[in-house]
């Protein structure tokens, strides 16, 4: 069997470090860039790892989909804030037939991708890395780099472990990528929405890292509630998230080292924020099920809030 | 019948203009100072004030409530956050029969006031007065000064419009003071946070005036949403707020200048800011009442926090 055709949209953090480790293990990748094609296209990708650093000179490079050639798997690797171009950028480069991985975080994401490449089939994947982009085509990956890896059905159908979902944790596998497989994609995107729901939002609303929220019982009470207004969202779509799962994220946190969120990153250095994947479309979702959480509305409204004052100009000091 | 005597406890912006008030309209008005004590018995009072300026050169100043002559109406106007000095200073200076009015914000104070002073009758009163301490002794009263008067029992049952509430308006209205009185403290009580709970604990964690929060529609959401759960409370307790009252005070808010609430002026000037009194009360009165408000458990977890992180050094940057 002829080795699948990986494409990347979003050279970055996250796409540039996936990318640069499948075409290390000898695969073909192809990446669409933007603001770093030059730089790539010259100079290719250098990829510094607590896995080992290397770099690849030479590599498939394109500032647009219609030079690229059409792929077995795209790697939709964007911030979910960029999603309102997959609908330029995908049907271009998608195989018939072929796969679209969703490397992106929050809820609602396949969906929308269904509905732009409807002959493909949907991959999610939630990915468990620290790396950052520290200068054009140079990536510098800092920890961790697990991918739980899941197929998507329409109407969140669980799809159970495909051939295809196996071939391409496979093909991670080969390139060094920790996988698990899972058979039921949603309940996956939600136990990590327990997670990122509170912590993400809470660190911007609050500027706070994980430690000092966990260290003060309010917050700490607080992180909670909203992580128990995410299972309850869960369970009004029949996923069931044990109770001992909260326990087990509080103290997973306690025993992290001092942690901005990504949310807080990007809040920081003033790029726009993935609220609607990671509130808006969990908390849509929770009142179609008819599930009310109002933190998660809250904490969404505060957000959305913040958001938009920092683009404005303040009329009073 | 005699005049009656009045000891003010906490001469800054509140205290010390209503009391200056009395005191111009000839009544005797006796003044606990701290930090302004020397300066006030030195000087006296000076108040700048939209309704005309004047200087009271001779004041009873006192530095210690045992120093004070017994009086027939307390009135206390100290932060909440000082309340914990109320068991030494009322009970030495208060008449036997007399009366402690309560100028403060919140609830559950008159409660706790009963307790310390088991023998007076208590008054609470809800100022709506626009004013600062621009120096020691020196007080700019900006706009506004109406007080909404009721008379608290035991267990917050109505009062009524009783003669001692009647006398002490009188007193108040013959020093220019616009007075309501009500017949059910609780229920006004409860009205002012319909406002106060929203705007006050937004405007911090979202470093917002109100002008800002009601042309976003996320805020102006939220802040509705807040505000029903003042209603559900209020109703926990047999009070009905009518539902049009919640658009009577979003467009006041609408309507009023940009505002930077109370506060939010104590958070950036590094005070304590009157969290428990504004919402823990509020809170633990709702969860006692069988109520559920989420979202001001949310905004009081938050306040706590941010109050907290305040006098905390970072450990991170």
């Amino acid at each position: 069997m002829k080795a699948r055709r990986y494409g990347i949209l979003g050279t970055g953090a996250l796409g540039g470090f996936y990318g640069a480790r499948l075409q290390k293990a000898g695969l073909e990748v192809h990446y669409l860039l933007h603001r770093d094609y030059e730089q790539v296209k010259q100079h290719g990708l250098v990829v510094e790892s607590v896995d080992g650093d290397f770099n690849l000179p030479v590599v498939h490079a394109y500032a647009s989909p219609e030079e690229m050639p059409r792929c077995d798997v795209i790697v939709v690797a964007l911030k979910t804030t960029q999603n309102e171009l997959l609908p330029e950028l995908i049907p271009p480069i998608v195989q018939p037939g072929g796969i679209v991985l969703v490397l992106q975080n929050g809820l609602g994401i396949e969906a929308e991708v269904a509905a732009i490449a409807p002959e493909a089939h949907i991959l999610g994947g939630l990915c468990f890395l620290c790396s950052n982009k520290v200068g054009p085509g140079h990536i510098r990956h800092l920890d961790y780099g697990q991918i739980v890896l899941g197929e998507y059905w329409a109407g969140d159908v669980p799809a159970g472990i495909t051939s295809r979902l196996e071939q391409v944790a496979e093909d991670f596998r080969q390139a060094g990528i920790p996988i698990q497989v899972e058979p039921d994609l949603l309940l996956a995107r939600w136990r990590k929405l327990v997670w990122n729901i509170p912590y993400n939002g809470l660190s911007v609303v609050l500027d706070a890292q994980t430690d000092e929220m966990m260290a003060n019982p309010m917050t700490r009470s607080l992180a909670t509630h909203l992580m128990q207004e995410v299972v309850a969202a869960a369970a009004g779509y029949g996923r069931v998230i044990p109770a001992e799962f909260i326990g087990t994220m509080l103290t997973h946190t306690d025993n992290m080292k001092p942690y901005r969120t990504s949310m807080k990153i990007d809040y920081d250095e003033g790029r726009p924020m993935e609220i609607e994947t990671m509130y808006g479309n969990p908390l849509r979702a929770a009142q179609q099920a008819g599930v009310s959480t109002p933190r998660i509305e809250m904490l969404y409204q505060q957000l959305s809030f913040l958001d938009k004052m920092r683009f404005n100009v303040r009329k009073m000091g």
